[in-house]
């Protein structure tokens, strides 16, 4: 439902626009669309501008329109037109001299023919507007986003209570990803990572067909989406015979760095000041060329979006963001530990928004 | 696992890279990379040419490289080193003139990027080139193909014999995809359609809160992907108490413009042709302007993919493509029906892959 708070992101986004010098911008995100207008169908694009405010959409979309933002003007182009076709008859009766678009996530092809059709109306590529403003969450999506949470954890008490020795990790995932949605997730936020053994140390696998007693151990790495399409992620060790001792050690290191990055974070944080007052635990531990990532990211509509915590990152904390807090040290051959949990950046400090145990590796069976 | 097939691919597409006067090709598209190379990790770029064979990845990667293509030549670029910089390194000491891209799935920054940094090599948009070759599956795409219709169809018979009057779209939905991936599919190929009675009107209707006892019929369509990737996709309409009469008689319409369509398959058709065969009946059974999309579509690594069979397509079946045949009736506020198969184009002829019983709607309950 289109909401007074749509209308306030919206004129936040005008303020930029104003800024930015174009007459209007074409929003083609549809995770930009669901933001500003809480319209959570695709392939419809957001008219906005100062004075300017439009949806573009077709027809499989009009009920669905009505019902989520009745309040927004919306053209419905038939099956025939294409949008850019269909944009540049109606341009002409809106007088812009330019539009900006989101060139970070238009695909090449549809911003040539924009180009080429909107003329003479001029197309100036103007990343990231849209999600600048989405890297600092209001109340209605921090209630989202600790939903998301709980769903996460509903759903991997489920997992973990249901995993039996000859279970292969790719079951395991669907078990996860089934008992997430018992709890009113839309899905899993990402093909979770089941990774038993020595496949832990591979920070990219997914979930394969390891049964859970090829090895003492599993990491596990996992989110949900909530109804509204807000993201969670988290991730810990699970061990279902027994951790390596090399593990154990790796454990209580990992675990030191994720609390003392989470102690960093305060609105006025730099990023990669968070990001390095974990990874000098782990570097002072002798593992820091085993810690080859990030500290963590925004989360949101999208399981990726600002701030990033790294090393390079030029962004500053302030309150209403939301980040992972996930250091890892993955040892090839033997396998990886990573803890991960979701934090909320508050007035005056932090509030750690996931409440799965991680004072040590969770033991089952 | 990296085949004589895999190669085989290769050299088509070398092939089509020569008539195109450009040096080589960028492959960025991962279902472009995968088909060509047997890799299913993502961000990872193919340098394809006469002479040229080069994946370029990072080191998440590197492991799951050498599983699953040994045979090809691989660059790992540091978390520091960006793609298009990396690439504008490693290019020189190539000696390419020019380079094309895949502008219909690159996003518009990225091919900026390469542009800028690439130079004096020039980059040229060369839309759909993999995608041509996609369109003809070979014997092993056709195997995974039948595996993914076979995994929607046990998902689907587990799905029904679970329903209960109580229970909701949503929660249907769940234990479609649950039930599809007991039989091995990876997840389902899209959001389900469940849509219980006057929302089957709505062709892009997903799966919501209403309960199967809040009308006598629902719409389903759905569809699994197999282990290698490939998508299946079928549509059934449910009786659960009754369905209206007119529903009742645009059911038999819908049917008999479906199974005019699938008879007009063969090698040679014009898909435009195809589409007109199915279109003319529910025209001439004075419904023509309720069908509002194209009769169906490729489907393969992707689950719209080419050709398209429609109104306004310039595609003809040749022996290997498989496509969707899937025409619709939709009477706003009352209901919609479709019905919806896949067809393999065989040397003769066709041959429908699904077998869920559709003579009639499928009563349960």
């Amino acid at each position: 439902m289109s909401t007074d708070r749509h209308a306030s992101r919206r004129s936040k986004l005008v303020q930029l626009i104003r800024k930015s010098g174009v007459s209007a911008m074409l929003v083609t995100n549809p995770r930009n669309v669901t933001y500003l207008t809480g319209f959570t169908g695709e392939d419809s694009y957001l008219l906005i501008g100062p004075g300017q405010l439009l949806i573009i959409s077709d027809s499989r979309f009009e009920t669905q329109l009505k019902d989520e933002c009745p309040d927004i003007a919306v053209e419905i182009r038939t099956a025939r037109a294409l949008m850019p076709e269909f944009l540049a008859n109606l341009l002409p009766k809106l007088s812009l001299k330019s539009i900006g678009v989101e060139s970070t996530s238009l695909v090449a092809s549809v911003r040539d023919l924009l180009v080429e059709k909107l003329k003479p109306v001029e197309v100036v590529s103007q990343p990231g507007m849209t999600e600048e403003l989405r890297m600092i969450k209001d109340p209605d999506e921090i209630a989202e986003l600790r939903l998301a949470v709980r769903q996460a954890e509903r759903g991997f008490d489920i997992m973990r209570s249901l995993i039996v020795p000859s279970q292969t990790e790719r079951e395991a995932a669907h078990e996860l990803e089934h008992g997430m949605r018992r709890f009113g997730a839309l899905r899993a936020a990402f093909e979770p990572i089941i990774a038993v053994g020595d496949r832990a140390a591979l920070p990219h696998y997914r979930a394969g067909l390891r049964r859970f007693d090829e090895a003492g151990f599993t990491l596990v790495d996992w989110g949900a989406v909530s109804s509204k399409g807000y993201h969670s992620d988290l991730t810990r060790v699970l061990v279902t015979s027994k951790l390596p001792p090399k593990l154990h050690h790796v454990y209580g290191v990992v675990l030191k760095a994720q609390q003392a990055g989470i102690a960093a974070i305060r609105p006025g944080a730099r990023c990669q000041d968070v990001d390095a007052a974990a990874r000098k635990v782990i570097d002072q531990a002798g593992f820091g060329k085993y810690f080859g990532h990030g500290l963590g990211h925004g989360i949101g509509l999208e399981i990726h979006e600002g701030p990033r915590l790294s090393p390079i990152s030029t962004d500053e904390l302030k309150p209403g963001m939301t980040v992972t807090v996930e250091p890892g040290i993955y040892l090839p051959g033997v396998g990886g530990v990573r803890i991960e949990d979701d934090i909320l950046v508050t007035r005056d400090g932090h509030e750690v928004l996931s409440s799965v145990p991680k004072d040590e590796p969770i033991t089952i069976m």
